[in-house]
């Protein structure tokens, strides 16, 4: 594959398949679509970006850069944390965001189908102008593509309740190397001939095509939710009152938590008072659905939430609780969880999300504190995230006074320590951000060798001359 | 690939693997484990049958078949109807029936871990121990195992509402072709760190590797259920009644519809009144559950659904409706759908599993009633189905006095004419059976050439001298 520093011939092609308009090769345009969210140091070179608004306009697009062995890099809102969507060597950035139209929603099926450049707000306001609700939920949801969603299998903050993007895609066309564009789906459920494609290009980080259409599934939303914030004493304790949650007859759309020191930087950062009068070293902020409108499921659903606390304070699970009384209130606990990366930001913050068995997770933040402690002692380590999911951001912050190289080349070299603790307790090193640039050289405590290769069979299949985001994942 | 009548040096290797007493070649037991339930007339000429009893012992048969160039077919309970399990040109059939143990159940993560000769039904009895679920349910559940529902992406009566196998697989365990133990999750909610090759062998029809051992999510059972028969005039009014149900805030779980031939089958079968006065030209049974227990939820739920289903009967969709007061009346409304294919069994159906976009469903039905009709005008033919899910079971009856061959000749004749409407209605040729040896001279009208291509590449990925499976699928 060749990285050409000049394009002209390719140019000339481009600008035939999208329009001039359609093509840029400013440096700040460069610069812009030729990254992501992920800081990871990698020189950003693009040698131009198309917009193409069609299709056939990615299909040609495709074929050009096949004719002239340059390599194409699928951009969609760039709020990635792995790098995946970074140009690096003068690839071609494809860049979906022409391409945002809703084509249609039909509610009896509760399906939508759009194009890739919609974002996952625009794609949630849709289908609530229907009465439905697409529950893949996250923070950059007004940014964040659903083509790039699915290329990375996005989740967020209610997967304990509905599960990962790739549940929720009912099909998608995607344009291959060779400029086909292949029809997976959309308007069936139920489809048992071979191999379910669909499937390989959800979670693929751009590398095997370019995702030009979707079919979402949607659902019928919860009448109502209940906000609770929980304050437990340590890790056990918080995962006890998860079985306990799981056992009742609840309806659990979040639990996720935080240690004591996020609520510190919360408050720090954006003011406010402690939820609790006494603190407390781990919260717990539990959400659950009321299942159909009226008093009745409300009152049962706070009666049942309210014996699950009460057990487990009985239990010395959690020490005080709060129950959200309004829907002001309940918006309110939930910000404490949902402004810690903003709070952290200033503290540049190295960040591992990783996955491990929830029956794990305490002996391994065990085994990691100490780690950090005995190798990092004055660096603060903090960890949050999506605990029912076994999904844990652990986030190394840099201390007043220590110089940014010095810092990032400290927290580099403890990586492999938490990988390998990572590995030892049975979890992923990408929980759901991807791997991209990022995690590649780490990818190797999570996958074998002999799923290595099947990648690059995989990849061989669908695109036998690495045209598609070369050198992400593997 | 050989496919070889005598092996003895074969033979003495697996007897190596497993033992003299796991291995048999008698007429018997090579008639019995060399098919499934499809009876599609081809040879079934295993050349012999053996029955690992753990991971390793399956790596031994795979090496030592790999080492004598004999293909293998994998074996489950061989309750398919596509033909998946049948050998039929000197394979060795490797029965998982020996490896049935439940493994571990988490409760708390709502997991379930088991070989995989388990059955559906231990599956659901050792989930419902600890007051929990697995969702997925069909026919033969007695004798299906569950690794055979994963090799075929096993469907059934709660599609609806739960969704396919695939739906609640959260890891599994395949041997390769190498003999490598490829360990694919299970205690990971999340983990995005490339290609899901967990999707690969879901629906691969045992055409990719063993699958060893299997990690089942579980779900939280409902309080309970209302089921309701309705008479509906036509399939069209079938279809509004449908989109009623949806728009409701109702927990549909079942929607299934019957032609008034299917019940007058059943009754003439097995006896019993005819559920309504009248005679209706179909029937629909629908079941929604009750989110929670006690009499508030189910109060409900009867309000919600009797408004719903007086609203339909205002718009003349349905004419009379049955809603059961009782578990023993649900149970016999649902025995009325369910026991439709053993009714028509004395008729040798010939039948098809499509799915079509609900959308269309009446559309392709009309059509096709009219080509019957053309056709073959004295065969009856009969639909039923889970037509919430787009999924008809398509029935074509011998007349008495037409003779068997005479009568396969004629609507095997008219499988492309089904098949190609089908087609042109944006539907599948096989919604949830799967296409083994049946299907696979009609693929073509559900997979494009490209497809195929992609299928053949991830084939010789991770099977690259095709021992598993050969002549399945495609």
């Amino acid at each position: 594959m060749d990285t050409p520093t000049e394009h002209s011939s390719l140019h000339r092609a481009l600008v035939a398949a999208v329009g001039d308009e359609r093509c840029t090769t400013t440096p700040e345009d460069l610069a812009y679509y030729g990254s992501d969210r992920c800081r990871g140091g990698w020189p950003v070179r693009p040698s131009m970006v198309v917009f193409p608004r069609s299709i056939a306009e990615v299909q040609a697009v495709v074929r050009a850069c096949a004719a002239f062995d340059t390599a194409i890099v699928p951009s969609g809102g760039r709020t990635g944390l792995a790098g995946a969507a970074t140009a690096t060597a003068g690839e071609v950035v494809l860049s979906l965001e022409k391409m945002r139209q809703i084509l249609a929603i039909d509610p009896a099926a509760r399906t939508l189908r759009c194009e890739p450049g919609v974002t996952l707000q625009a794609v949630q306001e849709a289908a609530a102008a229907h009465g439905l609700l697409y529950p893949v939920d996250y923070a950059s949801k007004g940014s964040a593509q659903i083509g790039g969603s699915l290329a990375t299998n996005a989740g967020g903050v209610k997967v304990l309740r509905y599960g990962l993007t790739r549940d929720w895609v009912l099909g998608l066309k995607a344009v291959l190397a060779s400029g086909a564009c292949l029809d997976l789906g959309g308007a069936l459920v139920k489809n048992n001939t071979g191999y379910d494609l669909r499937q390989l290009f959800i979670g693929s980080e751009g590398t095997l095509g370019v995702i030009v259409e979707v079919t979402l599934r949607l659902a019928r939303p919860p009448a109502d939710a209940l906000v609770a914030l929980c304050a437990a004493p340590d890790d056990a304790a918080v995962l006890a009152l998860f079985a306990r949650l799981r056992a009742s007859d609840l309806t659990l759309s979040a639990f996720e938590c935080l240690d004591e020191g996020c609520l510190r930087h919360v408050l720090v950062h954006r003011g406010g008072a402690s939820p609790f009068a006494e603190p407390s070293p781990r919260l717990v902020l539990v959400e659950v659905e009321v299942p159909f409108p009226g008093p009745a499921a409300r009152e049962h659903t706070e009666a049942a939430l309210g014996d699950v606390l009460g057990a487990a304070a009985e239990a010395d699970e959690i020490g005080d609780a709060l129950l959200a009384a309004t829907p002001a209130q309940a918006r309110g606990l939930w910000a404490l969880r949902e402004d810690i990366s903003e709070s952290l930001h200033r503290h540049t913050p190295h960040k591992a999300d990783i996955a491990l068995p929830v029956a794990r997770i305490a002996e391994f933040l065990a085994a990691w504190r100490l780690a950090v402690a005995a190798r990092l002692p004055e660096i603060e380590a903090l960890c949050f995230g999506h605990i029912g999911d076994g999904n844990l951001h652990l986030n190394l912050l840099r201390p007043e006074g220590l110089e940014l190289p010095e810092f990032l080349a400290r927290v580099h070299g403890f990586d492999d320590e938490t990988y390998a603790l990572v590995q030892a307790h049975g979890g992923s090193i990408s929980a759901e951000h991807g791997v991209g640039l990022l995690k590649r050289e780490h990818l190797h405590y999570t996958r074998t060798p002999e799923e290595l290769a099947i990648f690059r069979g995989i990849k061989t299949a669908l695109d036998p001359r690495g045209m598609f985001n070369p050198g992400k994942i593997f």
